[in-house]
């Protein structure tokens, strides 16, 4: 249902999105049996492209040309898509959007290899663009998002951090993908240099409210709308906003050093549950994202006059206010 | 020893791959302190670096200039590094050149995303590059070694396969990269277009003779030399050129099904050590790997005039004929 709403909003692109599909579709071919069976899985598994959808919109406000568009649009999806498959390797995943992951269908190795596979075809895609920007964007991204994943490894369990450190954890876990993603977009259609700014600056506000949001649903959602059970984030150490906001509350302190011990129960974590919900933190925090996403809407504002600028206001909405 | 070998042949490159290796080390700067300190861990556990002198050497053959060229020699030893760290992960290698591997020093998780990492400084070196061709070349080599990787895996433990499948799979795991690494050089350096092929193709046959003779020392050398038991290739299914050549011989078929079930013996594992090292199967394994660098030689012998000629005859000859 969450996917008709976002199919709504950019009913006009959907013909490009297609194309983009069947794009994604040719970009993930290999004369590897088992390489293009797993990344047709992987493929088939859905998603809601919202990074492609970022890169057209950004192109709209200067020469877009889906043909060209394409070779922004197809990497900036594969770049996320490879960093799930090996998420998966490393946190041990056997599910993921209700499917069997490519790790637990084939192996750590196929999946190893997969996700090596389509950050190739990633840089294979931009490297069909002619300005060095777009593949300067895209490295420094992809560099950012390892720095970020590695980041949140050393932060975890750690209760003497900030909110500094968490909203630098997120910029690069999340924001960073959204922002390059408008960016390159801008960049490829050749769109003015001060727009480009407010699309990536857009982009990065968006992100960081959706990544809070996602944080916030791991505590509220049912373990069924999660398809884990709520708190896995806390269970894993990752100290999210929601938790910074009362990290001095005692049996807080004491969930994540129990948790770190991986000897939590299930009463605990219904527990913790229980004490974060009807906690301030998670309005609190939903506060935070809206003031993110409010940053964004003022960037759209003062976008030149163009009939994109209402979807992004609503896809920013849709983002920052959806229910899982 | 081997390693002071090589140094003499590549004396006057000397300082400029002194320069390369303290790029490296830039390169692999990151913020994160646990990132920094495993790549680093990497660079100092050496190599040969091989393909950046190849790199050097091709582009030796146009206008080389070492502040140019260090943005494609450094990139192409960054691939070679990130690789073998995600082979750590599947492998689950502990130890690598007689030094703890990044899994077994840190987990597996920062493995993962340090090898991520040095592939995404790889392209952010390239990006520097204006040709694309460079970046084309390096984006096809990344995902042909990974379509490689899973082809390897494929035909694992399977009997039923020629030297055509074997050698397609080592011209992935091995000979593209060298092969790139020459060519890379030789795209940068504005080497004219007839000599950049032959440097291509001459990557290409030392690389294939360099994995040939590999997977002939897996068989012939001792476990200390090896750093691990001899004949590991066929245990983990790997069928290489010794075997290809012998694959009828009843004890050697009884052996890889039973390697395939993971029941092999050291009484077995020894036994079929001397079958194949009593055959003649080593021998013409060697045959076909002069052969190779015989058509490298012949590669060399039509380059134009250069001190550098020599050099490549050096290196074909110390990659073919190294004892391990």
């Amino acid at each position: 249902m969450e996917k008709m709403k976002l199919k709504m909003i950019y009913s006009d692109l959907k013909p490009d999105i297609e194309i983009i599909e069947n794009e994604l579709e040719k970009a993930l071919y290999s004369t590897s049996h088992v390489l293009n069976d797993a990344s047709l899985h992987l493929l088939r598994a859905g998603g809601k492209r919202i990074r492609p959808l970022f890169v057209l919109m950004s192109a709209k406000f200067g020469h877009y040309n889906i043909d060209r568009m394409k070779y922004a649009a197809v990497p900036l999806e594969l770049i996320h898509m490879g960093s799930l498959v090996h998420d998966d390797v490393i946190d041990h995943s056997d599910m993921r959007r209700g499917r069997p992951t490519v790790r637990s269908q084939w192996n750590n190795r196929v999946a190893m290899h997969t996700g090596n596979f389509i950050f190739g075809r990633a840089i294979q895609y931009v490297s069909q663009i002619k300005d060095p920007k777009a593949h300067q964007i895209l490295a420094r991204t992809m560099v950012e998002i390892c720095n970020g994943e590695v980041i949140q490894i050393e932060d975890k369990f750690r209760l003497n951090q900030n909110l500094k450190d968490y909203f630098r954890r997120i910029k690069r876990k999340t924001a960073l993908l959204i922002e390059s993603s408008c960016e390159v977009g801008a960049v490829v259609a050749n769109v003015d240099p001060a727009v480009t700014m407010r699309l990536k600056r857009f982009g990065y506000y968006v992100g960081m409210s959706y990544q809070i949001v996602d944080d916030v649903l791991d505590f509220v959602s049912t373990d069924k709308q999660l398809g884990k059970p709520a708190g896995s984030d806390l269970l894993q150490g990752n100290i999210t906003l929601p938790i910074l906001l009362m990290k001095d509350h005692p049996k807080i302190i004491q969930f994540i050093e129990r948790a770190s011990k991986g000897i939590v129960t299930e009463e605990e974590r219904l527990e913790m549950l229980q004490i974060v919900r009807n906690s301030d933190s998670i309005q609190e925090a939903l506060k935070v994202s809206d003031q993110y996403l409010a940053k964004a809407m003022k960037e759209v504002e003062q976008l030149p006059e163009h009939p994109t600028k209402k979807k992004l206001r609503d896809i920013a909405l849709f983002i920052g206010k959806r229910k899982f």
